[in-house]
């Protein structure tokens, strides 16, 4: 009989259920639920880039995609399924009281945003995060301990888990009374699954631990209390409280309770692996290996890559979000980086341009505006293509949603330059696209700059397979081989995969890779001569980001 | 009976003529016709910047506006006509012949775009600009002779004259072969009206000559022909076939020939002033004195003040467009300045935004589309009202045409900081009027620090009456009073000032301003606080244009 898994992936806006069959890799059936309340808006300020869910959204979502799994799925498939992992979002923390629940699913915090899942992209920590950052070089500087950001580039991002808890417990009393500790969601859905309520019990994964909340083995687990309430005291206790014993998600976080397995539809007691976040995961399924960086590119991309622990030995990669023994792969350091902005600063450009058509009034369908935006980046790229490396003149930079790495900053924005008369949309489309193919060759650059070999890319997610454009591109402005990976859920498939080892089927995740790891569909290759043009082009590129960082370092000091 | 006289005024796109009774400073008539081969985009192609107009155009629509005024104008009025002066865009040189013809009307040469006018915004020249600049700058510091841009603010412009001049002798054998002097649109019409065929007998107005001929009392003249010869032998002869006797527009040039009269249906023998350029003659009809700017905001704006010879003395002002004496008024030192792109900037954010509207195809006819089109600015402005200074965190230069003071640069270009994914386009707007209102300011700053008062503006042009929004955040960038002048054709205006003079009605030019200015319709009062705010934003533009000015000069040297 084959064996059945399960990977469950936890996006922005959505989860995703996918099963596949442990001896063949075969993508039997997926679904995909959307957050019910999330749809709706609720909980979120864009304006000031708040961005919540309810972990009511999780369950329910959760429930309803397993459903929609078994429709799709073929009869008899539920009974073999041997074991389920998860992915998710992150950093995506929530407070939770002393019986690990989140609080939002108290009644007194049910609408209560600072009682929910602070998303990834959520920036509203940008003076938090300053303050950790400065805290923990202070730290350092003084040679109290070690500097607790040395293995997470150095820089702590209002994205991560403790400026995102710190500011909640400073913005509400409420809260502050009631949190116990703070969960991320990966964690968080496998303590659900498994039904371990108490935080004592908590065993959390190595990802999310070690790349968002300053766990490493060189200081025995988290930072010392002391370090946080040197911070501010409404972090009293909050680390302490963490259990320091994290895990790989090749192992078993424990079996899945029986209310779960009949919401699910699944058998009680399966293997529920230990959770980690979807890129993670994704570049498994791309068969991440040293000198391969794999690439998410969505909205925003996530870059991870592994070394092996001989090659880094302790030797800290400044600039990037993590450097983490065992996140990826066990027994390698998981490296992660990544663009707060990549296909989002193609959709600013198309909001931005959509603004005429509201002229239009009644006399254009909400439906056929819908129609009509869905052209615009197309046609863009119709136009855009036709250009040449350098006819444009302009230069752009990535950072409209601030910059994630490397050297991780909120508050750099996004800047344009060379702008003509003779600029039009498609010109300064490309030089948006150039502007994420440059901040993508400054990681690269980046690792490489730090001794951590970049030797090929596989690419992961929607835009590699929709924009042949920005495929190019990014091979000319990269100059190298581009892979485009074939699975169209390969973070999903990446949880199967840690699913069938925690499961047992396969011994090591290396085996269960050489199974079920997704192949390869297409490949771009760099052009020499524009290669060479965007070598030149990509200085441009920094020196409008070395004036943007001078003037926010400006900015900054008029501020204090 | 009452005197009437009519000013000339030839636009970029278009000639308009005014008529005006001298006893009361009445418009009784105007009438606007546009050149017909300009409009059908004939001999320009504007992705090099080449605009060349048709001298044919020019004599064309000067008798198609004569006779579009005589229907508008009261029965009889022809007769009591007793000058005319003319004013036109500047510089905008065209090659002649011995016979003092424009090659382009010469069979052989009537569609070759290098035998026309080179409108002043055509930017062909701009490496030809760069090697004046350098010549003049060598001559002087080798002490051969004065800097001959000492008062045309120290760069020569591709805009300018000669810079012209030697490209189209450098690109075109055949109009090299048949040139035997350059001469500005201004002074041509008055040659032609005067029938003053012979170039050597061509007496040129002060303001064309002065302000971008290099003309100056200082050394007699223009610079001498080894000062040319030294840039390239091409232009050997050109300065010494120049007459060195220039005048004021206060003066006859001479009298309207038997067949002008009969083209234009005016009395034979009225008298025609000396030419000038069409912003210098707007700042006469505004009542510009010492201390006051008058600043005609169109898709550029052309900037004008004036100051006592004793004030300037020789003192040069650098960076501006030149200190000239009498090119406005007599007895004073006439000085120029001016934004490349005013108008234009906002009309490129127009044209970019309307890149989607190309996607409604034919559901749209091209009038609804036109429409369409016309509302964006104001939709737009009505949503960038409702933000404070500062809200939007965006800085923007208003260089998309390059700068043209304070100095000169066809190699900047425009760039935008601070984007983030909740910039709209309504921010970006609003960010883009603030632009052009600190490039105006720049202006002005420049003026004050090299000792030229600037105690009030007043503006003149379409956009002072059209855009609240615009003229509240001027005089708030400003942090000045704004004077909007009532005139809507003050240029035209400012010549039949001129045409009163030279035909002998006032004795002087302030006793015809006396009689025939503008008055002033409505003023914009600063508002402190935004002010305040706006200092400190202004330093950001600043630092945004140091940037450019410094890539712009890194980029030149490599070249070099």
């Amino acid at each position: 009989m084959s064996l059945y898994v399960i990977g469950i992936d936890y996006g922005s806006d959505s989860v995703r259920a996918l099963l596949v069959d442990t001896s063949s890799g075969r993508e039997l059936a997926s679904a995909v639920v959307h957050y019910p309340r999330w749809s709706q808006g609720l909980y979120c300020e864009p304006g000031r880039d708040q961005f919540r869910q309810h972990p009511q959204d999780y369950l329910d979502s959760l429930e309803q995609v397993l459903q929609a799994l078994w429709q799709q799925a073929p009869a008899g498939s539920s009974s073999k399924v041997v074991g389920l992992s998860v992915d998710t979002t992150g950093s995506t923390p929530v407070a939770i009281n002393s019986a690990g629940v989140p609080l939002a699913l108290l009644p007194e915090f049910a609408q209560n945003p600072n009682a929910m899942f602070v998303l990834w992209k959520d920036h509203t920590a940008v003076a938090e995060a300053a303050e950790i950052t400065a805290a923990a070089n202070d730290y350092a500087a003084r040679a109290v301990g070690p500097n607790y950001l040395q293995f997470i580039g150095g820089i702590y991002s209002s994205e991560w888990y403790w400026a995102k808890a710190l500011h909640v417990l400073r913005q509400d009393a409420a809260v502050r009374a009631a949190a116990y500790s703070f969960v991320e969601h990966c964690d968080w859905i496998t303590a659900v699954l498994t039904d371990t309520t108490a935080p004592a019990d908590f065993v959390m994964g190595r990802c999310a631990t070690g790349h968002k909340m300053m766990w490493h083995q060189r200081w025995g687990g988290f930072p010392p209390n002391a370090f946080f309430t040197g911070i501010d005291p409404v972090l009293d206790g909050f680390a302490t409280r963490l259990n320091a014993d994290t895990r790989t998600s090749d192992q078993t976080a424990g079996r899945l309770c029986a209310e779960w397995a009949q919401r699910l539809g699944l058998p009680r007691g399966i293997a529920i692996g230990y959770g980690a976040f979807d890129c993670h995961m994704g570049a498994v399924a791309a068969n991440v290996r040293p000198g391969v960086l794999t690439k998410v590119m969505g909205t925003s991309t996530c870059d991870i890559t592994v070394a092996s622990p001989e090659l880094l030995a302790d030797k800290p990669v400044r600039g990037i979000c993590g450097q983490v023994d065992g996140s990826v792969l066990p027994g390698m350091i998981g490296l992660e980086a990544g663009q707060s902005a990549f296909g989002d600063l193609y959709a600013w450009f198309r909001d931005l341009l959509s603004f005429p058509l509201q002229l239009l009034g009644q006399s254009l369908t909400p439906a056929a505006l819908e129609a009509l935006q869905a052209q615009i980046i197309p046609a863009l790229s119709l136009e855009a293509a036709k250009l040449t490396p350098g006819q444009t003149g302009i230069t752009a930079l990535d950072w409209v949603n601030g910059r994630r790495t490397p050297d991780a900053s909120q508050r750099v924005a996004m800047a344009i330059s060379g702008l003509k008369m003779g600029s039009q949309a498609p010109h300064m489309f490309r030089a948006l696209v150039e502007a994420t193919a440059y901040g993508s060759r400054a990681i690269t650059e980046r690792f490489r700059e730090q001794g951590v070999p970049v030797d090929s890319i596989v690419v992961i997610g929607g835009i590699s397979k929709k924009s042949p454009l920005v495929m190019q591109i990014c091979a000319d402005v990269w100059n190298c081989e581009i892979a485009v990976l074939d699975s169209e859920q390969s973070c999903a498939l990446g949880a199967a995969i840690f699913a069938a080892v925690a499961g047992g089927v396969f011994p090591t995740v290396a085996a269960a890779q050489a199974v079920m790891a997704s192949p390869v569909c297409q490949t771009y290759q760099p052009n020499a001569v524009k290669a060479a043009v965007y070598d030149r082009l990509y200085k441009q590129y920094q020196q409008l980001g070395d004036f943007v960082n001078a003037s926010v370092a400006v900015e900054s000091q008029g501020a204090v």
